[in-house]
């Protein structure tokens, strides 16, 4: 299926925009529409095509970029307005959305073709768009009950930008996003909370372990409302596990503890083993969810090798170490920089090849470096 | 207080080889004891020491570097061993061996100055130590209850290997490391755990928030085993406050929800707020916590601007990028590959000094590639 000659964005922030600035280097035609007139102006100048009017042509497709919670009215309009268009959306939750669609429309939701392009971290405004914010990304096309044609014509436009495109269903896609995205950040957040009352020695002690669990705790809390508000029926079931699976940390702790308060509770764990082989289980369960995290390209992860380079708080240390590698033509699979509270230090590590680990820590202890391979379990 | 002359490392596994190399490197006379005598015989022909012998002079410090479960009775027997000497250890939880050593070595007890070196991430044997396991880290010594001399010689023991020693309470330092470092772990291993059962699309969808925050899901069942049940009264209250507010969130999901279970089910949550309210407190407590996550040096984290590079899935891509940062001589702050599922291409995320940062991008685009500078809410 060809490219949309003519689409039509409904909402000039961040993806909207940077949706309508992709087809732009596309040649297509794009039209832009917003509540706020001046985003949709912004957009605009910004060359992301020319503000909706009266006179324009009636689009191929519609793209929705509006907030999760008005994208099924804002839908149904489309669909109403322009009887012959594809019209497809953006927000990050489905299945309540085409419900309400299906509901409001019934005769034009056929030509309704679920979306989800999942562009890495929020960030919002027309300001920050950019032509390749989906590059390489993700872009999730919902294709139950959708006619073939209409489906070709929204892969057509995503894949114009760069993304990637995955077919599932609403209910998949709902299901798959409660579990890799929205239980997660919900988790992030509560184990961020139980920061807020520490004393600063206490904080002070984070390391790089907490730094990680809790980076997107970052996120903004009025569109993780909508989110969590609108994929609530995939995420309840989730956190429902995660609560009983807690419930049996806390029981094993208790019975474990040695305080008056944890010796007094009964033990409450699973009849079928004590209280330390829950906890072995909790982690080790861990460990078998975490490996099925696929690595790049969605192939199975490659057993890389880590090489370890101590940077020291100088300026132009970092610099330096990538002229080294840089130079050296060595193909970095992955880099990680560590920091630590209270450290004049950093930690760079480096995946490579295994049969390039030894060649790239003899090249920075030859330079004068302190590098050393790290070993995995 | 000068470095001690004699040291016996007692435990000669990661920790107990890294403190003994780094002795060793300032000239201290170690002498190695293990379990395992092949594990001995390897550390000091790795340079960390000599195998210790009943000829060995009596000690200045004893450090045990042995496993969290057997850390208690082996301080105490050190104690009994050299009557002359001050002992510290390496365990990761402390109140619990502090209490035993208490209860087991009572006149001597005065002589245990606890010890923790927070030595990032744990990976484990003699061979994959390395002197500057230590350098720029954190380590805390708890001094309730200790003589000041005695903490001098550990404290001196502790800046000898590079580290920054911080000195707190046996109980300070295990409520602190509950909520930085225990509770996190818990909940990296529970967010993985819901991968375990996914299918292959669903698992697919996983993006950089994910992989952060199940990162440390990859940690060691036995040895966390033994962290979490030797801090279980420590641990027990932060979960059952985490319990509290999953279950909370829980009860907004089921408020919101529209699936005949949600909405059959009562909303439980506090009745000052409403269900949307509990999920947006929830996401904005997060981000509070996160912030009060300090950066390098200890400092409050200074405003850096962050410039994006698209990485092309092609070889020396990654290399070429650092030669020409290395070459720009630009001081580089922190750096982030993100990759995604499915992607032929990565993310380079490079955090300079707010007025670099034009300079930054546009040393990228002269050079051909994708980049922007991101904006920050």
């Amino acid at each position: 299926m060809s490219l949309p000659q003519r689409v039509r964005v409904v909402g000039a922030g961040l993806l909207g925009t940077s949706i309508a600035l992709a087809l732009r280097t596309r040649g297509v035609d794009v039209t832009l529409v917003d509540t706020s007139p001046v985003s949709a102006a912004l957009a605009a100048d910004m060359g992301a095509g020319t503000v909706a009017s009266p006179d324009d042509e009636a689009p191929d497709v519609v793209v929705v970029a509006a907030p999760p919670d008005v994208t099924a009215a804002v839908v149904v309009a489309e669909l109403q307005a322009w009887p012959e268009a594809v019209v497809t959306d953006v927000a990050s939750v489905k299945t309540q959305i085409v419900e309400a669609v299906h509901r409001n429309a019934s005769t034009d939701a056929a030509r309704y073709v679920p979306g989800h392009p999942m562009a890495g971290r929020e960030r919002s405004g027309a300001v920050a768009a950019r032509s390749d914010l989906f590059y390489g990304r993700t872009w999730v096309v919902c294709t139950d009950g959708v006619d073939d044609a209409h489906v070709s014509r929204v892969v057509a436009l995503a894949e114009a930008t760069g993304a990637k495109v995955v077919t599932m269903s609403a209910y998949e896609h709902d299901h798959a996003v409660a579990a890799v995205s929205h239980v997660p950040q919900i988790a992030a957040s509560l184990v961020a909370t139980q920061l807020k009352e520490l004393t600063e020695d206490a904080v002070n002690l984070s390391g790089q372990g907490v730094r990680d669990v809790t980076r997107i705790a970052a996120s903004d809390p009025l569109l993780w409302t909508q989110i969590l508000s609108g994929n609530a029926d995939a995420i309840l079931p989730v956190v429902e596990r995660m609560l009983v699976e807690l419930g049996g940390v806390r029981d094993a702790l208790r019975a474990v503890g040695t305080s008056p308060e944890a010796s007094a509770a009964p033990a409450q764990h699973d009849g079928a083993i004590g209280p330390r082989a829950v906890l072995a289980r909790t982690i080790a369960d861990g460990q078998e969810g975490q490996a099925r995290i696929p690595g790049k390209h969605g192939a199975p992860r490659t057993a890389y090798t880590t090489v370890a380079v101590i940077i020291p708080d100088e300026p132009g240390s970092l610099g330096r170490v990538f002229t080294l590698v840089g130079d050296s033509g060595l193909s970095v699979e992955d880099l990680r920089l560590e920091h630590d509270s209270g450290v004049a230090a950093g930690l760079l590590e480096i995946d490579v090849l295994p049969v390039r680990a030894e060649t790239l820590r003899t090249l920075f202890t030859d330079h004068g470096w302190s590098a050393h391979i790290v070993e995995t379990n």
